[in-house]
């Protein structure tokens, strides 16, 4: 056992604690607070397990998807959540997240670094059919609660059908299925006033 | 796509979310507030990722780690966190948490409630190499969070060394290398005065 390889595992382990306290702009579905990230990618990772039969693609590797949303906002710690909508805070996004993954993922064994850094460049570039199904599943989640609260930060935010189904755009060639599901669900939010049409 | 299967589905993924509202023993590294059971369960998923080359056994299945470690609390939901050093809180527990898995699970389609309960019954029964690495990530990540915070919850329960060490235990046989931290950490934890000797 190296005790300095241990070392850096462990200060990785303390410095992702961190992102319990990086507030989304998601409400709980019962709507008492905001969730964070941390019980997020914990929520959308058995929400893979549970979904992946919906995948287009049957053959994925469901461990992959699972550890890309476990690992895929730790770099939320130093760039922040940002409203997906609000083009203006996302102007540098990209910048300040690649910042964010080299010190995160950095703190890790170099071998390590480089297995997490792949995970999450591999989510983020979607063009792999893990990183797609992983993708549709991360909107899905946010999309269940919003609706669960009568669309509360929607109309907070003023978000409009065509921009939420641009959001929810990744669901469609990753899990059609899901895609059908969706749409209903976002009609049924504009028709109960939940959401601009 | 069966309609009835995927209601089920998000049924279950809708009440899950309650998970984020089971507040925990365990304070966040920083000692700005309670952990939840839900940010726990991502925190150590990551944590089994990272650690599994310490394990006694190298062939794990890690990824079926991963899903005890993500799913294992869920039970909480209903059966509530209970303290482990507090013996008349945990009597019934174990009947609470049978009764909860099977109300929650049991929302499920049932081929994957049943994949789920035999997740949960795995590790808690720690029977498999599996079960028993889970469990040691599970005692580690809050050890290594209370010896961050100064050990303010040990200090508040009155926890002995011996206490935590039976705790602990679990890390001895699954990952002997995490253990020799571990002692040692519990050690320095006593001489600095976070933990009775």
């Amino acid at each position: 056992m190296d005790p300095q390889r241990l070392a850096r595992q462990i200060q990785f382990t303390l410095e992702i604690d961190k992102l319990k306290r990086v507030v989304r702009k998601t409400l709980l579905t019962d709507a008492s607070r905001m969730e964070n990230t941390a019980e997020h990618s914990w929520h959308i990772g058995i929400l893979a397990m549970i979904l992946c039969e919906y995948a287009q693609n049957p053959d994925l590797d469901l461990f992959r998807i699972v550890r890309m949303l476990l690992i895929h906002d730790v770099v939320e710690i130093d760039a922040g959540d940002t409203l997906c909508y609000d083009v203006a805070a996302r102007k540098g996004q990209r910048e300040r997240e690649m910042k964010a993954a080299e010190r995160l993922f950095g703190l890790l064994p170099s071998d390590q670094a480089r297995q997490f850094r792949e995970l999450w460049v591999e989510f983020d570039t979607m063009k792999t059919p893990e990183a797609r199904f992983a993708n549709a599943v991360d909107r899905l989640q946010p999309l269940l609660q919003a609706y669960h609260t009568g669309g509360k930060t929607w109309r907070h935010h003023q978000v409009t059908r065509a921009q939420l189904l641009e959001r929810m755009r990744p669901i469609e060639a990753a899990a059609p299925a899901l895609w059908e599901y969706t749409l209903n669900l976002i009609d049924d939010a504009v028709a109960r006033g939940f959401l601009l049409p």
